[in-house]
């Protein structure tokens, strides 16, 4: 009996010091090739920024805790091991009211994630995509073969295990 | 001596827990103006990120858990609550070998931050401003009163408690 009430002094302590005070988007639907959306995604740690010309938008990378350790490892060469999931928050560009040159977060586009399992995403590059559309997070697509798509785009970043991130220099 | 072992089991595992196995930026010197660099900021949780046309360079703001709860809070008016460290980590502009419509982080400049404290910084805005160069993160200046060199800038945003940034929307 001690045992279990140590066991749930332990779990409450845990639960108070390490979940955040914060709501995280419930009752999000799996995109159709089933994939779930990662709770407490916006909670994760950064990996990068990008800004996109072509379609006006900035994100901001950020990593699961596995993807973290790889992308801070600095060992010369980027391995993403299977677990890793790599996400995009994705915004309109928009100009700072207060500093002009300043191109800020606008309206929220969507949230994507890169899922690392080489054997279950083989035909893929060992990545199972999905993409959540709008601050509602609806599955971008019906089609269970969406992730096709996804790779097709990729190809470009075929000498980087198809991920067009490159980790951000951090102090 | 049975609460005592508790105790330590609980800080144990709390350490267990919570601690990111990561290494954090080591013996940072405080700046002039005695402010001290806080660890772990690299671990922080993103509020949105910017691009500046007039310095070539991009962003990410993070913030400390004070930060974020306030950020997150969608009270409709943005407080920053005492203890509010609001963090910025800058890198040059570069652009993605593997998607040339896509800017992204080039060589690290800086970080710097915002500590919220109305007393204590009364002269300039209610924040305490410091600055840090380069990855190895020399204090940027030595004058002890450099915070009012950014202050005057900060002025631009005198509307938004002199902060620029806006939390940018989030899922």
């Amino acid at each position: 009996m001690q045992t279990h009430s140590h066991l749930r002094q332990l779990a409450i302590l845990s639960t108070l010091l390490c979940t955040p005070a914060i709501s995280f988007a419930q009752n999000v639907q799996a995109t159709a090739n089933n994939i779930e959306y990662p709770k407490g995604l916006t909670n994760w740690r950064v990996i990068g920024t990008s800004i996109r010309s072509d379609n006006n938008t900035q994100r901001v990378i950020l990593g699961n805790s596995i993807a973290i350790k790889a992308a801070r490892a600095n060992t010369g060469k980027q391995e993403w091991p299977k677990g890793t999931i790599l996400a995009k928050l994705v915004w309109k560009n928009d100009t700072l009211a207060t500093w002009k040159a300043a191109t800020v977060p606008g309206d929220f586009v969507h949230a994507e994630i890169m899922l690392r399992d080489t054997k279950k995403y083989a035909t893929t590059g060992g990545w199972g995509f999905a993409r959540w559309t709008g601050l509602d997070l609806k599955p971008h697509s019906q089609d269970s073969n969406a992730g096709e798509a996804c790779f097709t785009c990729h190809q470009a970043a075929k000498d980087t295990n198809y991920v067009f991130t490159v980790p951000a220099k951090l102090p």
